[in-house]
């Protein structure tokens, strides 16, 4: 079984405070949304689909509190939670698409009572989880059936159960392979500047038993070259329509390192990561992180005292380095357009 | 003035402790090989030209510690010191250079007396020193002709005053531009794990005046991809016959990068840096590095206990990503085995 990441006790948040880990497994019990956007923020929470459901337990926790019976005033206040929520985190499209689906929820029912209010977003969220859950299974078993048994595969931040609330996207891949009987090794980059693949990805994959090898981000070149890796696998924060994938920054160059020695580049991500607003993905809004965590992320300063940092959390790869993406309706190939167009469609 | 890495005081080595930069500026004064050997394994003291002068000074403190009058057994001495230095990084070349060329003049005049060879191997040293400094010039003059007014330039590890014993190779290219007048920005690598650029090339920079900005390694192919890059310049710790050249790990990926988006490519390095023996860069050994300086390198572990860690201190360039290699003797252009061939020969 995974790891619970987050859940929904009673009448708050409970999740793994991840910027503690691999040091120490500490849960955080959350019931005010000024905690909660923080968590978001810092990264206690984090992966495209965890933080959609993080949100969406924020829209409950506030129909949860509020103590009145005026339907406006709920709504309000819904509206409220969902607007600043949507702002702590630019890039992952999931976040934004989670609080959408509470509020038309709620909206759908405005007239009703602040009670049936509570009750239907109390439904949506558990529901969101549970397809969350579901949508982590196929996209493991449609990503699997793309992983050689005896792989190596490079991987990139963290897309595991700390991630999503089950198995994972790209990790669930690997997961479910390795479920299957499938011998496999993976070299896993560790991630700067907030080290997920170190401290989060391998703490994941040893836990599974699956064979691992940490390495700095910078190394991924030189063992293409030297060594036999047969694919790369990593998720998305926000797929645009064309295929153009805004994920963890390094991804791209990742990518265009596999291109160079003919690896093949998967991404796996639920169809909620796809904005089917944009056209192409220099249109991604790209989040520029705090320069304290590249010069003293882990608690010695190890640049100068004011030196310029430029930190941006993502960055985008172009659709033509990605050989497929792994959805939870099947593996999308090029031409992506397409592909994507059928799915916005919902074909 | 360029800081004052390494030197020769009456009757010892003096060092500048790099794994405390940028926190505390502190010099070593060494006095026995031993400790010498540790601050060159530990990179205390780093850099391919400056642990070549580190390793010549080695070969002077052995002779000027003999209190013997029996030539061959001081000889014999020289030797072992010789061969323990030698071990002590297996990349960089220069380092061997340098102890060859102290052994070289010690056997020259092996029939002298202790006092001799001493006074021959403490002027052989001096002499070393000095032309390293008018290398470090030469090679900044022919770089900063390649760099044009206004440049936005990456740079990877450090290659400054810190790595040799003037203003550098890669990085002396660059302060001899802006000392020429041209505006520049340097975008600057943090190099993992041991943030030789975090640590040092900011700190030189800044030291200097020269506008920088520091950023994680994962990051330069998007600052490529989206920004006005003119160049990357990096520094050599070997260079085979065929133009192959290993430098720090994350130097290939770079170099990738850089083709990809069609930006010149250039290495700056002394000749002693040039492996005339090899015909190609997969016969370059490569040091792997300890596990703990990625898992634990900032003082806090950032990986599970138990972690398996592949952490490679080089990579191999191919020569077809290198647009020229800028020498004290000036700047060779592919192909570059007929060039180096030349250079060989001492044409």
């Amino acid at each position: 079984m995974p790891v619970t990441t987050i859940e929904w006790i009673d009448d708050h948040i409970r999740l793994i405070d991840q910027t503690r880990l691999p040091e120490a497994l500490v849960y955080l019990d959350i019931h005010d949304i000024p905690t909660l956007a923080e968590a978001i923020r810092s990264l206690r929470v984090r992966g495209a689909p965890a933080i959609g459901i993080a949100a969406a337990f924020g829209v409950l926790l506030t129909a949860f509190q509020y103590r009145g019976e005026n339907t406006d005033e709920l709504m309000q206040q819904l509206h409220e939670t969902s607007q600043f929520l949507a702002e702590t985190r630019p890039t992952a499209v999931n976040l934004r698409w989670a609080l959408e689906q509470m509020m038309q929820e709620a909206r759908r029912i405005a007239g009703a009572s602040v009670a049936e209010i509570r009750d239907v977003l109390y439904r949506k969220a558990m529901d969101l989880f549970e397809s969350d859950r579901q949508v982590c299974r196929r996209i493991g078993e449609h990503g699997a059936a793309l992983i050689p048994d005896g792989a190596q595969i490079i991987t990139h931040c963290n897309t595991g159960a700390l991630a999503t609330v089950d198995w994972g996207t790209a990790l669930g891949a690997i997961f479910t392979a390795h479920a299957q009987g499938k011998k496999l090794h993976v070299w896993v980059d560790e991630t700067r500047p907030l080290l997920q693949g170190a401290r989060l990805t391998m703490w994941e994959l040893m836990h599974e038993g699956i064979p691992a090898t940490l390495m700095c981000d910078n190394t991924a070149a030189f063992l293409m070259q030297r060594q036999k890796i047969d694919l790369c696998i990593v998720g998305a924060d926000r797929i645009a329509g064309n295929g153009d994938t805004a994920n963890k920054i390094g991804t791209y160059y990742l990518a265009l390192a596999a291109r160079h020695h003919g690896i093949p580049f998967y991404v796996a991500a639920p169809i909620s990561t796809f904005d089917f607003s944009l056209q192409q993905g220099d249109q991604i809004p790209i989040e520029l992180r705090n320069p304290e965590e590249v010069t003293e992320g882990f608690g010695r300063r190890t640049a100068p005292e004011g030196a310029a940092v430029y930190s941006p959390a993502f960055d985008v790869t172009p659709n033509e380095l990605i050989t497929a993406i792994i959805t939870e309706v099947g593996v999308l190939r090029p031409p992506f357009q397409e592909a994507i167009s059928r799915l916005a469609k919902g074909e």
